[in-house]
């Protein structure tokens, strides 16, 4: 949890209000060896976590102009619009980065499914040291999901 | 957003309640090259998120068994037990794992800041799309949080 850079260290004693360059900022995060950091998406009024992907700059600078998510897809390497196939899309609140400058976690208005499998959440297998429980059942199927596209 | 194995894939139309064994679970996860995976930690109650770390499966399983969450540090290359320098420990209340099983939730309950900066959540940087703000001042000093580590 050490800062990555100059700037970010600069930054963990500011008061609240100080504004910084985005640019400037974006130019000494903490991108990975693929130049991706996660992007963690919360429903901004129920708080729910709906689900974690990754952005490259390009697709976050698209986000944050558009308002409308936008991640990076490492499987098919290009830019995922969030609901181009299903038609969940994910809408922007507000973003926001971290200490470290290493993650993003985004407050989101999401339409239906944010999950491929048709649930509301990604995070629906729920631990303890033994097993692991499916904690609900899809809203729609994938067939519902992805039929048409 | 597919599922990384079989294993996830059969879960995914799967009804509320089923139950799988964690080992075989965590066997066919999705840990990265380094043996590890994302973990968001979320305040329980509030809904607010705090941070993102790192989990191995070691870790991950200390946490299940011992409801105090224990990361994987990265820069020290060791187990983190969240708080053993500054006193901020966290207590799970409920693991996720999510569709994919390569990224993890966890509900705790956060005692005082969970960011090294002395703020609650690391999440301090309001972006938009020209500049970042500072949204909130640390609750308490550096010194504070580490002077008697």
């Amino acid at each position: 949890m050490s800062a990555s850079s100059p700037t970010y260290k600069a930054l963990e004693q500011t008061a609240a209000g100080h504004e910084v360059d985005l640019d400037s900022l974006l130019e000494v995060a903490g991108w990975n060896d693929e130049g991706l950091m996660p992007a963690i998406a919360q429903q901004f009024d129920s708080g729910e976590v709906l689900m974690m992907a990754w952005m490259n700059r390009q697709t976050l600078e698209e986000t944050l102009q558009t308002r409308r998510v936008c991640y990076w897809s490492r499987s098919r390497q290009k830019p995922w619009r969030k609901g181009e196939s299903s038609g969940q899309i994910q809408m922007l609140h507000q973003a926001w980065l971290d200490c470290d400058g290493d993650t993003l976690l985004l407050k989101v208005d999401q339409t239906g499914p944010a999950c491929h499998t048709g649930r509301r959440t990604c995070f629906y297998l729920a631990l303890d040291d033994k097993s692991a429980r499916v904690d609900t059942a899809p809203l729609m199927s994938a067939e519902a999901l992805y039929g048409n596209s």
